[in-house]
């Protein structure tokens, strides 16, 4: 391999390298502890921080949090940051945050309680305070929270040379943009240019004539998980970002969207199974637990429903005793069924494949897909236990009963998240607990319900 | 809003408009279907394709499938696009193919049966074919299958004006491109700078002052997560791709590894939820069925280990009824737990937020949750048995086995996946139903198991 101009390609943080911090640590050497973090991205330092215990952490920063600068801050997960800028000296904050661009700040201090915000947004230079606590006044998870303010505009009515002499004459164009945009004369973005077309292109050539073909604009207030899908969906780079008078206020990268995007699939996944979505590495046993009993505690009472059902066919069940060994069959396979249902409905309302549009055909297509898993199913466990107990009408009343609960979880499935979806809640809510105990209670019923009237 | 200068924002793919295309189809209009889907980006044009039904699609395609280009072709999922595809004339489908940058056609053809490939590869232009040909000789799924072989690159030695002169010379520039990739004179990419950069500087500078500090390069074999990964956690743009002998042979751009991030994101929830990673909205009943049903099968055997264990008790069932109604409370609530001890961990695992370095800190933590969400939960459900019942005991027996399957489907919850990511496998592989067999199948045998020995 050639060897890299570049700073050296950062070295990636791996086992050997974590051991080698820690036993530095441990020996308190801070010269080399220093050598090892050096040529470590500001990305891999995070997740060090992040995977090692507290108390490794706090005696980590001991020894180096003088080094910690902006980037890092930034890269730092929510769960950590307060106990890594506790640790900080008011200098190194000061000095850390001046680094950043406005976006970036914004990030670090939405996740800060008072006093912490305080301390950063004195440490910053007023430009910087005002721009920050602009961005502050957009709500949580909005594109004017996550957009930065610096821009590249210039007139539409511009040349291809007379961008370039502007852009060779700034002082301080922001660390990267990929778009000059143009802007009409209040302000509106009307198209811009991508860097490359312009370099590529004459002087003379008018800008207007080079610009993208398609070009969109977000709404400062629009929510950070719809910029991210138009991003994807429509394959953009940058996006101006307009008040509500269509005026250019900034530019959302797509680093950023990518990074939204990566967030809401991780939080749609753990909201999904039940789980607070800010759930960490780095959280101890306490907070997981405070993230996970309250959905365990509605699982509780959810569940005493299938208790409540199973003990109204306590006659049933004591006439013929192997009837509570079988019945979890049904009820478990429908859970199975009902979560797959249920993940590819949340998935798809997320890439917006399922909509009103086919919202319909897609309950019936379930509906089918329940009917021909549950005669498949049916078929196996019917004829099975028909040959293990001898007893067809046990065969039949257990295939039934699996027809049945396969239909209600392939149903329960797609609507449970569509009908938190239409209330204008998170599809993904907790919806595995609703689908489970729905499959749970019909799969105890319809067994336990068919074979009182078949079976006693 | 100011009028804009590019194409017209594109208009928004909403039900009104689907409404009315289908409308046009059903009357046959073709005047009024080109009218409505003119204004539509070639990703919503997709989206538009997948959400109808299938009969709808084709009166649809007949009337107007003349139109489809390859951007259309190159956005649409693969469940529908071999259809499209054969309603294609072979003239539009060669001119539809020749629009397209050579990663955009390998990404076409990969998901396509033989006659259907060797009719694009015909219809590319010589040097093309060779193009997509070379980058099907890398395995699917990695980074050769994802890059452009398009790169702009320049000799290292080279100032900004001499880089800013080539680029106006060149012909035949990509339609993207946000870096020049600096290289030595083997080919090998020694850094890049991005054309802000360029832009910004005096036509004196040396490129190699101006390069950005940190700089990546990735393998052709490497996988594209681990591309999405690296552009994610890095913050790339763009990264030059290389051979084994690390001379350059294309680039990725951050767009493809957002597309990258996102499936992959998809897979892993419906692997988790053991649903074939293919599932579409597109799909009939009857590919539904044949996605999922082969897991329901494993969960039925599964499953009967449960009523293996559950009619070893059934002498303690018949003497206390109500153990029946009640043992479903605690397997349930394990399920529950073990879904998202299990959701954490693999979403872990895929941001590599879960690593060998913290494996066991991690589990320690899972097993501290579990004894406390145990306890929390065993004094709920112990006080309120023994409120209901008026049998301490049965309380205590509800109590303990509620926290001896709290724990284990904590440690389960994180452990399958663990066990399969080291065996190489992947480690969403329908853990699910690994996790609630385990569950299921100890909460049945602790609650039956502690009454046998303390309520008989």
């Amino acid at each position: 391999m050639a060897e890299h101009l570049a700073e050296a390609e950062d070295e990636m943080l791996d086992q050997a390298r974590i051991d080698a911090v820690l036993e530095a640590v441990e020996a308190g050497d801070a010269t080399t502890l220093e050598e090892l973090m050096a040529p470590l991205h500001a990305a891999d330092i995070a997740d060090l921080l992040e995977q090692i215990s507290q108390s490794d952490r706090r005696a980590l920063l001991a020894l180096w949090s003088h080094e910690i600068d902006g980037e890092i801050l930034s890269e730092i997960s929510d769960a950590i940051r307060e106990e890594v800028i506790e640790s900080l000296s008011p200098e190194v904050l000061a000095e850390a945050v001046r680094d950043l661009e406005s976006d970036d700040v914004v990030d670090i201090l939405e996740d800060l309680e008072p006093p912490q915000q305080g301390m950063i947004l004195d440490a910053l230079a007023d430009a910087d305070r005002v721009a920050v606590e602009q961005a502050m006044a957009f709500p949580e998870g909005s594109a004017g929270r996550l957009m930065q303010r610096e821009t590249v505009v210039v007139p539409e009515h511009w040349t291809v040379g007379e961008a370039i002499d502007f852009l060779r004459k700034s002082d301080h164009l922001p660390d990267q943009f990929y778009h000059v945009i143009l802007v009409d004369p209040v302000m509106s973005p009307v198209g811009y240019a991508t860097l490359g077309r312009i370099l590529s292109s004459g002087r003379e050539v008018a800008l207007r004539d080079i610009i993208e073909d398609s070009f969109r604009t977000v709404e400062a207030t629009d929510d950070e998980a719809d910029v991210a899908y138009i991003f994807n969906q429509y394959h953009l780079i940058s996006c101006p970002v307009v008040d509500a008078g269509g005026r250019l206020v900034g530019v959302i990268t797509i680093d950023d969207a990518m990074n939204v995007l990566d967030e809401e699939h991780g939080e749609d996944m753990l909201r999904l199974a039940g789980v607070g979505d800010e759930a960490s590495m780095s959280d101890g046993a306490f907070a997981t637990m405070k993230q996970r009993l309250p959905w365990l505690v509605v699982n509780l009472f959810t569940a005493s429903l299938s208790a409540l059902v199973i003990s109204r066919f306590e006659a049933t069940i004591s006439s013929i005793l192997i009837l509570a060994a079988l019945m979890p069959i049904v009820a478990s396979t429908g859970g199975i069924a009902g979560t797959q249902s249920l993940a590819v409905a949340v998935r798809a309302l997320a890439t917006r494949d399922l909509t009103q549009a086919n919202a319909r055909r897609v309950v019936m297509r379930e509906l089918g897909a329940g009917v021909l898993n549950g005669m498949g199913l049916a078929l196996i466990l019917g004829f099975g236990a028909w040959g293990i107990f001898g007893d067809a009408k046990l065969g039949l009343v257990l295939g039934m009963a699996m027809i049945v609960n396969q239909i209600v979880a392939a149903l329960g499935g797609v609507m449970v998240p569509l009908t938190l979806e239409r209330m204008g809640l998170d599809p993904a809510l907790a919806s595995g607990t609703f689908v489970t105990t729905l499959t749970d209670v019909m799969g105890f019923f319809a067994f336990l319900g068919l074979a009182s009237v078949l079976l006693v």
